[in-house]
């Protein structure tokens, strides 16, 4: 399996890159950050396909904009619009599209375990945008520049990362890549949204000890996920995890705040921090730009 | 407020645009109609995105192929295939959109009065496609220049919109165009498709009233809008209001018809007229691409 | 009508078309496929509007890899998400988009018929990328390629095409193209998925006759679509038509097996026998693009 990721050029997931890995592609983001011209002509002749069996807006766009930066050609593929409704399995669809000659694929699907299955039938390489509650590994690379833009440094780093780790594959591919650049993780859960398989990892600890952290990332919280939640309303969450303007103020003054996006405005973070000075929830956006095209580069290298 | 749509070069709606900027804009029209290659690369390496939070086929297809006319680089949003549905406001996706480095966004939405606040906290100039029933900016300036290419001039002309008014984006944004150039708009509608704020602006007449005028534009209507509607079906609407072979008899030799489509066919027009030789109909849509490559340029520039 | 279809390039089925067009577009996809760099200038500037009324996976990408390996702006219109949903007509957005500027459609479509009146309205050349159960032109052209490929030619060959027959323009687009070019034609179907009036160019068989064949086609079943069907599952239908492992170990050593996918494994084929040795499945996919290519080509020629 490694030695297929390697010769494919797949990004399956950030567990399993070695620090060397990481660190060349968040250093090959910063070369494209720098770069004079928005269009360039890496990749022409070439052509992505862009695969959403789940919709995304952001990250489906942000892909989309790195490959043309890039200079690639670009199809979108969508499964609400497509014959995934006649039962079309997605294996069946990544062959179509390999037959067709595309030259690289960005995928997103919500079940677990098929994407390293894929990868091992496909050939052309693969980039994981998200599978279940795997991986999403260019959502922790970006989100690794970000850190790493801002404090020089990762190792060393205390990362509190609040809210559904259960089913958060953001958490997860934060967690292996942070680890490995040496920084810190803890968790801040309730009960219900723990992952017990991450605990050797990672910690679980209280909110005012994760408010401590250099960094404070908040996951998306969807409560109708939760049927027998302890929390019957937002307000609840909000109450026990929510990043309050309140909590807000008890945060280091360098510390920064940060999330995935979409934010549940007033759930798991207040509507005033969104665009405050410490948040850097729009910059990780921006960020996710170069971190793609520095994948889409390495894939198709 | 009008600053910030000069410094930004949104295009929020006609109203406030003057007399030189309408002109000017029509003008650059022109030039680009008769541009001699199809594809130019005045905007290459820029990146537009199309962000429809409504549908529409015409309007978003007729931006591409200006946008594409022009050599930028295209990306486009429809809500119903976005995490809109996951409750991401239209206010964050364009904030995502503008933090990955588009240039300029056209937008379709629904809501009445969002666009202008957007408008303040957005840095890259957008282009209002169609907002609720405030304004559709385009869709009057490729009437105008439908009317000025027919007529050589706008000034003094006398122009009839019928049908639902209340309800019409485009019906105001032809106003206030109409008015500024120097035409004379009249309305006519039923009381209940009325808008009591634009009484004085542009009478009420009756139809044979109408029928008089130099251009007679027809706007589409949507019965099921109007529940306790005086029309219980749509050959009531056509016996009252709809442009029936038998009143397009009536029309000056110099008049001609037009309407922003798509129209329903033997309801607010009948079949007959659609491609008659009075009728403009399916020439506004080709004016539709020249006027919205000199709008994205003037957004650009 | 005949001579509509030659002065506008249109292809609207292969029915009609001369042995010398069929070899002359299986000879040109024949360049392509050979074509020493992945993206062309040939169609630099020309516009080709995708516009699928019903919708497609496969056959939508393998158009959109030919335009843009051509070098043509893509237009791509899926009637999901579009204002065909308000009573727009089929006529009246093939019209629009035709007023603004493009030089090709690709198009599919359900309803039978229509597709020969838009051909005598619309200027620009259309594509028929299957319409109703009437024609799949360009299905049939990349398995005619794949057969010529191959066998090194069509003519004498014997060609079985088992399933649906009745509800399948694949079969029809693969009747007439195969007569004209010497093959013989022979369709294996229950009596509910026959149609009568093309007993006349090719005979029913039972399906141990129709495994002695040099081709065997399977067709896509829909048993949803047959309410009073003889089978009361994907079972029974395997059991009686289904080409199962036991019946492809009775093939010619030199057989071939085909399929327009996407297919239903373990219905009308076993999930073993898609990618086995004698299954040409995904090496049709792939000549999809270089015959779309020269279908384009032919049509803005």
């Amino acid at each position: 399996m490694t030695l297929q990721v390697h010769t494919h050029k797949h990004l399956l997931g950030t567990k399993g890159l070695s620090a060397t890995e990481l660190t060349s592609i968040l250093d090959r983001a910063s070369y494209w950050e720098e770069y004079p011209v928005k269009v360039s002509n890496h990749l022409q002749g070439r052509f992505v396909a862009n695969m959403f069996f789940e919709n995304s807006t952001r990250t489906r766009f942000s892909f989309e904009v790195a490959e043309k930066r890039l200079g690639a050609e670009v199809l979108n593929f969508t499964a609400a619009v497509s014959s995934v409704q006649k039962g079309e399995s997605i294996y069946d669809t990544v062959r179509t599209l390999e037959s067709m000659g595309i030259d690289a694929g960005v995928i997103r699907m919500k079940p677990n375990g098929l994407l390293a299955e894929l990868a091992q039938k496909i050939k052309v390489p693969l980039i994981n945008a998200g599978d279940g509650n795997n991986e999403h590994p260019t959502q922790a690379l970006l989100d690794l520049y970000t850190m790493r833009k801002h404090f020089g440094h990762i190792s060393g780093l205390h990362v509190a990362i609040i809210g559904d780790i259960r089913h958060s594959r953001v958490a997860r591919s934060n967690l292996w890549a942070l680890r490995t650049l040496g920084a810190r993780v803890s968790f801040c859960a309730p009960a219900e949204m723990q992952a017990a398989e991450l605990a050797e990892y990672a910690p679980y600890t209280t909110i005012d000890e994760a408010l401590k952290a250099d960094v404070v990332m908040m996951l998306r919280v969807q409560l109708e996920r939760h049927e027998g939640s302890l929390f019957r309303s937002a307000e609840e969450y909000r109450a026990a995890y929510g990043l309050t303007v309140e909590r807000a103020a008890k945060l280091a003054p360098h510390a920064i705040i940060m999330h995935p996006a979409p934010v549940n405005r007033n759930v798991e973070i207040d509507d005033e921090l969104v665009e405050c000075d410490k948040s850097k929830i729009f910059t990780q956006m921006s960020h996710g730009v170069p971190i793609r095209m520095a994948v889409i580069e390495r894939a198709l290298s």
